[in-house]
């Protein structure tokens, strides 16, 4: 490989000559040898172009930056955005915990493209600087957590919330057109008293419901920014209003409603609002996690299962088994599940580790917010379009389960006591008998007043 | 010690003659050695007062219970909510996890007591049945979900909240009164450019404003009751309109905005409100984390340490070392932060395992939640007390650092460019000069210049 | 009540007059008002009177102590031990992350309570200094973490293993006892190719076994003490020999082989020791849990679940759904695997924290595992006696459920090839028959063939 | 793009005409688009070539498969194993949680890349069956567990424990170079009695070597090998001897030490070995998070910090403060600990959801684990290559915070007694004096004495 000399404040270093990377993003590449190149995610990247391109416009309209060098910058931050400059970021999560070379490789690549785009040639000296124009206003320390709130309220609202939408919106529909179907309830996995379908699944809908709305009051914290605050939180070397301004041009550039944080020492040395959103996404997955998990118990069998609801059969089962079928988008939703808890481990204990006016464990907690926005909202559409849609109810296994149910008993207790239904209830099932034979051999109720009381239709409650 | 027979439907006991309890705390009083005899929080015993008293007279409202019932049960309630009965609860938190037999021992006690309030003698037959009285229009799976919430929701508004309030505004104070104190500021544990020892606070500050916000956020959800919804969610053996009733009555008596839960299969079969709720305590814990680690910091000391803060001399720190003394409130409240941790994890495992109808891990969420609850209260009450208060500037030390600071060279980056400014930063740094020796030396600045640029009370930004 | 005064280095202090604690407990008492009184574990206080009698031993044969002052203080260690002052200490986990006033609890109570046993009086002088005497040769720094190892080694084998042990011997028997029932295997909770129970169950046994194993092999790197390193592992102010002599006489009188650590700076500095076998813990309550789990997915019913199993009826399991029982043991059991889960996260994180000569999270650290350990210990107890010994086979439900199964078919792979197979099975599946009667009608297997080749009995491998 | 058609049970699907793969990796890769595609670790693929390549080899000598056969599929293995098939395995994590699909993956391209190396056209039916062949004697159910096996113990033997020794004996012989460099120590991050850097360092090197021994002791359960036990653990579908013989080409494939599992239905249905190792990864993070961590508070500063020790500088440390330097292996370090932890919780969660014959949460475990395998052992090495190697003691400033200690005092304990030279230290502090100043002043020691007793080479032990 080729490479031109690039220079910093170190000295010179050898880059590949066809990378518009410089000395910075250089030093740290060969540094961090530690997992894959290029780890550092592609939205964080995006985030920082959309940052940079608002800094240049805050700056300019501030008066500290000329506007052909805005537009310049903005260019470039227009073409990384287009997907056109991927292979020019090959830093990883695990480099510095504050992301300053991922904010530098941003600002040479930047600095070197802009000159190229001007008809400059690559390792020459641009007429845009990468701390001077670039970083105008900035610092690691305000732009990190910047970008880190852009992509992960991008990704929040832009994939997650809309992927579990659709399917709380598929499970309503089920719910509604299970409403009338009548089934045994089990709890502490044992028969219980009768419930409809529907019922069960308006439960699954609420968690839903819940878990957006847990998420969606995390957001305003989450859509506060960093940038105007540079190293300390002071917002030293930045004009006036700058802060406001730049947070403007974010907001408009991304269409979302990003704001000034208000505290910028907060913002600087902790990212709660990280640790916040992300306990709400955790949320999210305790609930899919139960609702994954039930729908396969339900769905179990199909002969020595539970057998009570049919799932769609999406491909065979088994390399040994011939014709087993299993609840592969069950199991992928509830590996995810898996994934999202222990997402929340390292990025609450990364949380607890800000020091003085800097939290060093910035990629880590970026890293594993994206992965759990990311793959939760994947999972959704996935059970959504492969699970939900074609889940239906075994209606003849379902009556079957529900008319040996001994729990039904229970609708005896406002009539005779809690104490001779249980006298009934354990005499059936110890002689394997109906609850009704031996209710009326017991003495307890004549047949008509069984038949009177024990009616499953009338110990759901309201199906509205 | 003496015994009376008592009975259940499986049949005799035999019960300590002297206690109110009956066949069915007994029976889990033996088969439950697991753990320190009587673990069940009293908190939970307490919520299930409330709700019982309440179950009583919204049983009493709609026409299915006398007044006399009524009254006697909220007799024993008020009793058992005056810490009269304590002793009359010996369950644990290890036994079944839908805490069915502490919702018998509750109703178990209830119609004893309530017996011999009357004028009978324990171990005759009560005129109020456990079952068809106590348990009236409940059932363990909605009674104990109510209890925690009730116990949760209680916990959080009347201890939590006000302690951490109570905290964040002796943090408050000490931003105002520290807000002239110029200091260097530190990332990635190095010297970084100045801010303000008030505008550090003013950090802690906002986090717990965040914190707190947070929490308030999930209390809308904790406050839904699944009283109601009996066995499986259904409200089967309630009264109609019962489960609205009953929530007013727990408001009232409680003067909490308690309501009854929109949807009781979600009520039952998740706890996603505990999870919720935790999940903000857990973030809480991650900010009191971070202001604690970064007093004792700060504190650290006395002479070869950071020495910036003075915080109260509480206890001699070494058996050995005489003359110690140690941070020893930052530390209780650090080592209750990663219980906090622990607990979350506890509580989203067990969040995640619900199946069908119920989520039979209640009494481990429960007990979690409220040590998180009851330790982060007094733990803030605490560092308030013994140590945030009293924090004072080393004023003496803050100058030293501030003035010996290398990163005050930052303040000529907008003046020199940063590539200037870093070779005079490098320059004194390798020669152990001052900044502004090596600026003049390298002809990059006047004297005069450098005196009117690098002036820390200038890098600071507004002391609003 | 009535105080009498004490002094401390740090002043006069007010005690409770018939309490044998000295200044600074009252001091740690009055500081850290978290959680209940006395929480810090009973274990921890023992094993700290193993140790002052140790290092009164030590110092004694050394030539640092007098034989009667060794007696002395060996009389009141005795008189802890024999549960006989459990009152006098009174303080939190949540204090000084060092325990040092723990520590100092132990010296005061030992020092005035050897004054009343010579005949002294409470509150006068004692002949024996808390500091000079009883912690001779000692700091809190290194017996503290002494008394973490004796106390979570001593719970370990002589609780958690033998109950594991005992749970695995049960498990063992079943498994032999139940080597020739076929069943029905499952995986992906599908039904799969048919295995015995007795298989089922030895996988169990195989499981506790390595966990078994797993903790075995991290009790060395527990059996090293840390006392000896005194401040910060130098041995500062311990004569020549002092930490192998120290240790001998520990596990003397524990009769445990605890031998001096080799490196006293780790010792103190991190508990990598108590992660560690922690870790393993944490290993046994993943498998305790798939156990509990499995039995009673298996027992759940009696009607309307797998119904493959009965475990022994021990209480009514509801207070609303008469003659109902559900799996309790197992459910304590798996709230007892999430709290183990919730409290490796603690100690895990705690570990992380040590900085420079100490981990202050030692509390914690100790709090938590003991916790597991006696829970852990406690379930599998509970567990064996009131749900392993009494599982019994529903051999009618089990053979009714392996005849009808569809994955007998594997039999036929390696006779007519996977796909043949597969069409077999799926027609049988469609059409709700037999697999023989569309084995045959698809001409792929006569009917002596089928009974030939499709034998669950031939399926299951070995016996053994 | 153009598609040929595969078939399989289901029907026909249309792949990719350039691809090897079949049927069902197609219906996978359609149906789980979760996360990146082909994020299944490429270890694991290796891993499921050496097993495929055992498993013909061993079906070959059992006289179940031809040596034709047999040779065609240790081809294609062979150049899987090369990297020249890398692109055939797009399937992702988050599919079926037996990871039957990526078995079926490698199946599928055997089979057709068999037929083409015989000099077949990919589309035409091979003469290598996927199932009859290249699966014989296997399920994925015990060929799945037995890739992460090999893939896991591999990357731990092979990359985490030489890079973890290498780090190790690097600090060692910092250990043994700094051993007459005396310090000040600290507890509570508090001035205490004094050490040498030696011995600090000493206490790293034994964190570590308790965790290598930790990993070790856990590889014997990490060795024992599921294949054999085909669909549930029965070795249905296997000749006799088949679970020891592939075993032993295993072993002889890797040069590695793995064996049969002796109990097939754990190996199936647990996966406690791969929890128990990384267990053990888990503790090592530990470790190396509080190395890292005093290793960078030592070198904080360069002014206003703690400054004893000289720590590479790799990079320019700030966009903003010019000349700024920090710590960043130690972040990239502490941030890889922070995502250890995470994958803890997702392995431990996961370890407990098996169910039955089997667990269906192999690939995020598998993911999981050699994520941290992976990047421990990269962070070790570029740790030791660009931080520890290079770590240089501050001489002066150790010296000057070594002569300001009050806690040299301690010295005098055995002298004079605890109390009174707390009184001298107390006093010094209280007037910025020295201890010798006031130990006189007070008349506790003579200046001889104190000269003769507080010497800080005679407080730190033996210097071995």
């Amino acid at each position: 490989m080729n490479y031109r000399i690039e220079k910093d404040t170190m000295g010179e270093v050898k880059v590949p000559e066809d990378k518009y990377w410089g000395a910075q993003t250089e030093r740290s590449r060969n540094n961090f040898k530690i997992g894959p190149e290029g780890s550092m995610p592609v939205e964080i990247v995006h985030a920082f172009a959309i940052l940079k391109k608002a800094a240049a416009y805050a700056n300019e309209s501030l008066g500290v930056l000329s506007s052909e060098k805005r537009d310049l910058i903005a260019s470039v931050c227009d073409e990384i955005l287009d997907n056109k400059l991927n292979e020019q970021f090959p830093l990883v999560i695990w480099q510095t915990g504050s992301g300053t070379q991922s904010n530098m490789n941003v600002n040479e690549v930047i600095s070197n493209r802009a000159w190229v785009l001007k008809g400059g040639k690559l390792g020459e000296k641009s007429c845009i600087h990468p701390n001077d124009d670039v970083n105008k206003s900035q610092s690691s320390n305000d732009t990190y957590p910047t970008a880190m709130h852009i992509a992960a309220y991008k990704k929040v609202v832009e994939h997650t919330l809309p992927a579990v939408k659709k399917l709380r919106d598929t499970l309503q529909l089920k719910a509604e057109s299970f409403k009338e179907v009548i089934k045994i309830g089990r709890t502490h996995l044992m028969d219980a008293t009768p419930l409809t379908l529907g019922q069960e699944f308006s439960g699954y809908v609420a968690q839903l419901n819940y878990a957006i709305k847990a998420i969606e009051n995390t957001l305003p914290h989450l859509s506060e920014l960093a940038l105007g605050g540079t190293a300390v939180g002071t917002g030293l070397n930045t004009p006036k209003g700058y802060d406001v301004k730049v947070a403007e041009y974010i907001s408009k550039f991304t269409g979302l409603p990003f704001v000034t944080a208000t505290n910028k020492f907060e913002a600087l040395a902790s990212h709660d609002a990280i640790v916040e959103t992300h306990g709400a996404l955790k949320q999210l997955a305790v609930s899919l996690f139960k609702i994954a998990q039930d729908i396969r118990l339900m769905a179990s069998g199909p002969r020595s299962g539970i057998g009570e609801l049919f799932i769609p059969e999406n491909e065979p089962g088994s390399s040994i088994m011939p014709g087993k079928v299993n609840p592969t988008q069950n199991e992928a939703m509830t590996m995810v599940c898996a994934q999202v808890l222990g997402n929340d481990t390292a990025i609450t204990f990364s949380g607890t580790q800000g020091n003085y006016e800097l939290n060093v464990f910035k990629p880590v907690m970026a890293y594993n917010f994206l992965q759990s926005a990311q793959l939760l909202g994947d999972a959704c559409l996935s059970f959504d379009a492969h699970c939900a849609t074609g889940i239906e109810p075994n209606h003849k296994r379902i009556k079957e389960l529900l008319d040996n149910s001994l729990m039904l008993v229970t609708a005896l207790n406002t009539h005779i006591g809690y104490e001779k239904a249980a006298i009934i209830a354990k005499t059936a099932h110890k002689n394997g008998t109906t609850l009704k034979e031996e209710a009326i051999n017991l003495g307890f109720v004549t047949s008509d007043e069984f038949d009177k009381w024990v009616r499953p239709e009338d110990m759901v409650g309201s199906l509205k």
